[in-house]
């Protein structure tokens, strides 16, 4: 080749094309319209090496030998827009949050996004902003992402689906399955504030509420929490299903009975209010910057200590104990009585996340 | 609690369930619907310790130090079943066939489910057990999921996003910036067969074609020629945007001119014969099962040796050389002349993974 031709190393769409307010079919082509939506939104909103590499995988040291953790979450909320957070944040915030709860340091997170032809360019770069913010919170990177465009009406504006993988530190046993007799259990603040203000969001009260969603993610306290205790058995975040749902799974996979107070539930009052006017339960609404922890009793006070010294465990407080038992989980009453507490048998609150 | 209690150990289901022929939108509740799927369909399906703990996040003993491979991949193929493979077959191998390109040995994948309410369960049960077919051939373990259920209309039945991780061996350096002036390009066989295949299976065609889709893991066929080579440069596997696409991304990452043989691309005479019929190229048809290498000269026989002895490899053969000079691809054409071979501009078949 003569030496006068420039090199060029720069991106695959140096040629301008014509800009686009909105999703098309062909962004979801693979080919040119594709690229030029990577370049000119994911890998600037996302920005890290792994990821503008631009191969089929990303490549990443894994620094020492080790357990890793793997998850992930499909998240189809509607509205995509809501108080206190969006489809992005959920969909960084979940998968973190799913890392946090067997005691992982969440480090990357892949994302998958199925469009809708006609969603506003802005939406898009919207929902992106939002999940680069979550991510930096939580400190983690995104380093694979697809993109593929379904026809009109095929889907509700955008889904995503995201995966993560963390690093578990040696000597961290936690799962589901360590409840212990005697331990006790704790929840890190109010429950029910993401399904309750997601409902509001749609208009379906017939009364205004004031109410955030509590996405957030919880990898910041859960550090916390095992800084101060080599005895936290149990982490989960209360999501789909509510508290009544993960507290029934992890008493089948203990083995074990979990006794609630419910004098000692902590409750917003917008969301009792909806609750009651809609029939539910707050222990059946989804939370997604919750989390319950099934702790050693001697630890649970600085445990608890370690979760309100954090942003999203100032309401944090012990709800009820383990015991040896059925796997059950039980509640004793505000009037005195003692009642089985069962999972989510249909669907309450569909597309909360 | 007295010890005639039994302790059960069972799954959260143990009362029957009404059976449902359908998928309704109670199995995205995250309650009891949602576990019986879970416990019915996916564990028994993707058997695997990591998977059937039940907790938020799957725990995973990497062995040994090191770099990991991340990728993810979304599908909204239309139809979901098609000859020569289904959903599926595709969320499984276009996952683990992007880790192979990077080098990587596929260990591990996560699968989001987004189903349409009123997707039959039969036709979610024949997905599942092509994604467990797929698995088992290519050695990966479904470790991790999510199940999401959207209204009627919201989705066609079932979309799937799948996310994978391979351990990269210490010592291997593929990708698409790695091509050099002297390498040749080889391809593992036939060109389009993925794209003609599904668009047959649409009645998109005018007339009858005898054609399977080339949906593959390719994670064998490389393990296959990096036992014999070390001198693979770029892995990629042709998917939207066909070879055309693929090929100039390639040479944008590694600054080079690719120059193709156009009378050495091999196409199926029915992929011929459609393309002809439709104006389409082969070369920006999308392929499932196929890679193109780019390798150093003096190995490239015994490359293409190892490729052709693996079962997708047969077909394989050498089709162009890389050159200094302009990030472009060339084809030097049939009648003798030179002309450029862009990327894909638009969108030529929507829906094809």
């Amino acid at each position: 080749m003569s030496s006068e031709r420039i090199k060029m190393e720069g991106p695959l769409c140096p040629v301008p094309l014509p800009h686009h307010e909105q999703v098309v079919i062909g962004h979801g082509s693979g080919g040119r319209m594709t690229a030029r939506l990577i370049e000119s939104l994911f890998y600037p909103a996302f920005q890290n090496e792994a990821l503008s590499q631009g191969d089929d995988a990303a490549v990443l040291d894994m620094p020492g030998e080790g357990r890793i953790a793997l998850s992930t979450d499909g998240h189809i909320v509607t509205p995509l827009f809501f108080p206190g957070g969006d489809i992005g944040s959920l969909a960084v915030c979940g998968t973190v949050n799913d890392l946090a709860m067997v005691g992982a340091v969440p480090q990357w997170l892949t994302a998958s996004f199925i469009l809708e032809e006609g969603l506003p360019m802005d939406t898009l770069k919207q929902v992106v902003a939002s999940m680069t913010k979550s991510a930096a919170e939580a400190g983690v990177q995104i380093v694979a992402g697809d993109t593929k465009v379904a026809e009109r009406g095929k889907v509700d504006g955008v889904y995503i689906s995201t995966a993560g993988v963390g690093r578990v530190p040696a000597g961290r046993m936690i799962g589901g399955a360590h409840a212990q007799p005697g331990d006790v259990v704790l929840i890190s603040g109010t429950l029910g504030d993401h399904g309750i203000a997601v409902l509001a969001a749609r208009g379906q009260l017939a009364f205004d509420v004031e109410l955030d969603s509590d996405i957030a993610p919880l990898n910041g306290m859960v550090e916390g929490m095992l800084a101060v205790s080599v005895n936290v058995h149990v982490l989960r975040d209360p999501t789909r299903g509510g508290l009544a749902t993960t507290l029934n799974e992890i008493a089948v996979q203990s083995g074990v009975t979990i006794r609630l107070v419910e004098d000692a539930l902590p409750v917003r009052a917008p969301v009792q209010a909806a609750c009651e006017m809609l029939g539910f339960d707050p222990l059946y609404v989804a939370n997604e910057g919750k989390l319950t922890a099934i702790v050693a009793p001697q630890d649970a006070g600085k445990v608890l200590a370690a979760m309100r010294a954090t942003p999203y465990g100032k309401e944090a407080c012990q709800i009820g104990v383990v015991e040896a038992g059925h796997p059950q989980v039980l509640m004793q009453t505000a009037i005195g009585g003692t009642r089985v507490v069962d999972v989510l048998a249909g669907e309450m609150l569909p597309r909360i996340c």
